[in-house]
C-alpha cells in the first residue's frame, strides 16, 4: 500500500532570498518530497502557492492520503475555499503534517480553533529536541534526543489546544522551551505539528529530521475509505429509530425536512 | 465575586412559533438568565440576535466572564466579526457554555475546528442523562442520572475533538446515545457543551437542568485577569534572551521587524 | 510481520458451568485465539490461570507482542509477580486488550490506577454499541453501530482515568449506558478495554465482535523493539551533560551512586 | 470554606544531613505548611514517616481535603496499607500534590500505573520553569517563567501517562527539559505533580514556588462530599432497571449475589 503524499510549499523565499535558495536550490517542498520518496511505502509529489488552487484542487485532494504543509511569508494568500477543502479532507481521514512556521497557516489555525501563537527569535541558536514519548511511532528509531545546531527559537506558551500526545519538547540555547511535536485528531484525520524547519538553516537536510518526516507521514496515514459522511447531520425518522418508539409532543420540523445549520 | 454572565438567545422561535412561545413566554434567554440569577454568585443579563452586534459589542464582552449560547434557526445570521470577537474573548479567559442546537453555531465550530455534526430525531422521546464523571464540578449535587421525559434525540458520532473531560452521556428511548456533556479548553477559556434544550420541550424549566447550568457557569468562570497577550507572537531579541547567546548564521528578519502571519 | 498474540483465559466457568461449556466447548480463550488466527497477520496462542505462572513466564512474555485478557471468577488467584511482569512488558511496548469482566482484573487496575468499578446486571438484555470515533483503526469496517441481543449490562460511572480515546459507547435496553471501548497508553504499550463478553452469551461468536478483536490486536501492536530502558532512572553525570556545566552547591549523592527508589 | 491540608514529609534528610537541616531547620514539611497557612483559605498541618501510620490514620485522612507529599530517601518504608488508604481517599475526592522526588513514591506510582522514571543530575544547575498553560489556576499570578538558580535536573522521558494538562515545562542549563507541572484526575481526586524541590537547595523558600504550592492546593480542592460509593460495583436488579425489561437467557449469579472481584 502506497501512501499518496503531497508536500505543499509556499515557495516564496526560495525564489526571493539568496540564502534560502542556496540551501534549497530545488525548493523546500522538493527536498522534503525527495526525502519521503526514498521510503518505498510513500509516493510524494508537490504543490505550491503559485499554482491554480495552490495545486490543491478537489480531484487531487481526493487522491491524497497525507498532506505536508510548509508556509511562512504569505499565509494570507491562501484562498479560504482551499483551506476549507483541505479541512474537509482532514475530517474525512487525510493526514496532515504542519511544519514550523505553518503554526500560523490558515489551515492549522482552522483545525486547532486557537491563536496558535508563540514566542520567536531568529538567532541561529542550538535546538535540542527531546523525545518525550519514546514508544510513539513518530519517534521510532530516534535516540533520546537530537540536536539542530542552528535553528530559529519558538517559545512557550504555544497557544494550541491540549494535544492528544506530546512527542517532542525542544530546549533552546537562549533559555526557552517548546512542545515541538504534538498530535491531534480532527474527524478521522491525524494531525501532527513538527516545529523545526526555518528556511535559512539546512534543517530538512538533517537525517534525523528526515526520519521524523517519514515516520510522521506513516503515522498520519489512515488506510480507511474516506469518511465522506462526516459532514452530514442525518435525521433519523421515528419509523427508522433503532428501538420502536412513538412520536410524542410538539415538534418544529415537518417529515423529511432538513435540520437548520 | 460576582460572575458576570451573558445569556445569548437567538430568540426567533419564541417569536414565530406558538408552541415555543407558550413554553418560554419571556424567551429562552430570559428563562435561563432568571435561573442563573437565583444563584447569588452569578449576575446574568441577556443578548439576542436582533440587537446591534447581536448584543455582543466589544465593551460588553470585555466585561463578560461567562457567555451562554443558544441558537438554532439561523446560525448563519450571526456576523463573522462578532464570532471572531467572541472567540478572542474565550482565548483571553471568558467561559463559554454552548447549549443543544448550538453545536452547529459558528462560534462552537470555530473553536472546535471540526464539523460538530450528529444524528437527530424530533420525537419527544425519553432522554436519560448519566453522570460519567461524578466528581466533576459540573455534576455537583446531581444523582447518578436524571431523566428528561421529552427531548429531541442527538446521536453519535458527534464529530467534535476528543474532549478534555466527558461529564454526561445520554441514553435515548429510540436506541441512540450521545456524549451530552463535554469540556474543552481554548486558550484561557473553559468551554462546556451541554446537549439538552430543544425549544418545543420545557427543558430549561427542569430543576436538574437548571442546576447543571448554574454549575456550568461557575466551572467556566476564570477569575484571572484577561490574557490579552494571547493573541501576540512576540519576538524575543537576542539581547533579551533569558540566557546569553550570540547571534549566528543567516536570517530573514531585520531587527525589530514583526513576524509573518 | 506477524503479531505474536497470547489470549489469556481464566478458564474456570468453561469447566464448572454447563451453560458456558455449551457455548464455548473449547474454552473462551481458544475461541478467541481461533478468531484471531484467521487473520494472516496474527499468530495467536493461549494461556490460562491453571498453568504454571499462569502461562505467562518471562520468556514467553518477552516474545509476546499483544496480550488479550479475559478473567472473571477468580481475579485474586493471579499471582502479583505475574501481574508486575505483565505490567513491565506493557511499559516496554506490549499491547494489551482487556475484555469485559477483566475491568476488575489485577493487571487492569494496576495499569489504570483507579477502582475500575461500574454497575452491572445479568439479564440477557439488548446491548447496542455505537461507534463514537468512526475513523479509529479499532472501528475499521464497522457500521455506525452493532447489536448484541443478549448481554450483561455494565453501567456508568466506570471509574477509569479519562481515556485517550473513546471509541464505543453502549446503550442498554434497561436504560444504562457504558463507555465500552476506550484506549490508554502506559509507557510504550497500547491498552484497549472492550466491554462485551459475558460468558453465558455467545458474544465471541459474533462476527462484528470478532472484527473488533482483530482490529484491536492490530492497533495495540507496537512494532518497535522493546523499550527495556523504561524502568531505569539514569543518572546523567555533570561531565556527560548535553551542555557544559560546572557543578555547584551542596549535594546528597556521591559520584556514581544510584538514586533512591 | 477552609481547605484542610496535610503536608506529608519524609523528614529523614532534615535529621541526618547538615546541609538540609541548615536550609530547613524546621523540616521541609513545616516550611511548606507555614507557607500554605499564610493563605487564609488554607489550614495546613503536617505528618511524617516516623509517626504511627505515618500520621495518616483513617480518621485524619477522612478529614483531609488536600494532601501534599514530599518523600525521597525511603519510599519503601511507607506501609502498603497506608498507600491504599491514601489512594482510596484520592478516588473519593481528596486532592494530591506530589512534589519533586515524590515521583518515585508508592502513592504516585500507584495512581499513575506507570514507572514514573526520569533522568537526574545533582549539579545545582539553573532551572527555568516556563508556564505552558497561563490560564490554568495553578499558574495564576505567575509571569511567563521563573528561575531557580540551583536545582537538581530531572530529564525526559518522564514515564507518566499522558497528562490531562501540562502546566509547566522546565529548561535546564545542562541541556535537558522536563514536564515539571502536570495534572491528572483519579476518581474524584485532582492530582498535581510539581517538579522542583531538591532538599539541598532552598527551593521551598522561593516565593514563586510558594505561590505555585498555594495555587496547587486550591486547585486540587474538591468541595463535594466524599464520593465514598466509588469503590462499589453495585448490582442493579432487573426490577430496578431504569427501563422495564424482562430477564432473558442464562445467567451466572443468583439474585442478591455479589459480583466477583
Amino acid at each position: 500500500m502506497t501512501i499518496r503524499t503531497v508536500v505543499w510549499g509556499e515557495n516564496i523565499h526560495e525564489q526571493t532570498n539568496a540564502i534560502v535558495r542556496s540551501i534549497y536550490p530545488d525548493g523546500m517542498h522538493n527536498t522534503i518530497a525527495a526525502t519521503l520518496n526514498r521510503d518505498p511505502s510513500i509516493s510524494a509529489t508537490t504543490a505550491t502557492l503559485a499554482e491554480p488552487e495552490h495545486g490543491l484542487g478537489e480531484a487531487r485532494l481526493t487522491e491524497t492520503d497525507v498532506l505536508v504543509w510548509w508556509g511562512h511569508k504569505d499565509h494570507g494568500a491562501v484562498e479560504d475555499a482551499v483551506v476549507e477543502r483541505v479541512a474537509r479532507r482532514v475530517y474525512e481521514g487525510m493526514g496532515l503534517l504542519v511544519l514550523h512556521s505553518g503554526h500560523f497557516s490558515k489551515i492549522f489555525k482552522r483545525l486547532m480553533g486557537t491563536p496558535c501563537a508563540l514566542k520567536w527569535r531568529e538567532a541561529g541558536e542550538r535546538e535540542r529536541i527531546w523525545v518525550v514519548d519514546p514508544g510513539h511511532p513518530i519517534a521510532s528509531g530516534l535516540g533520546d534526543h537530537f540536536v539542530l545546531e542552528h535553528e530559529e527559537m519558538y517559545g512557550e506558551p504555544f497557544s494550541v489546544p491540549e494535544p492528544l500526545e506530546t512527542v517532542f519538547i525542544s530546549w533552546f540555547a537562549g533559555g526557552e522551551v517548546c512542545r515541538s511535536g504534538m498530535t491531534w485528531r480532527r474527524g478521522a484525520g491525524h494531525v501532527f505539528y513538527f516545529r523545526p524547519g526555518h528556511e535559512t538553516y539546512p534543517t530538512y537536510h538533517d537525517t534525523t529530521v528526515q526520519r521524523v518526516l517519514v515516520n510522521g507521514v506513516k503515522w498520519a496515514f489512515n488506510p480507511q475509505a474516506a469518511h465522506t459522511g462526516i459532514h452530514e447531520a442525518p435525521n433519523v425518522p421515528v419509523d427508522r429509530a433503532p428501538e420502536p418508539i412513538v412520536e410524542r409532543g410538539p415538534k418544529l420540523h415537518q417529515p423529511g425536512e432538513a435540520g437548520y445549520r
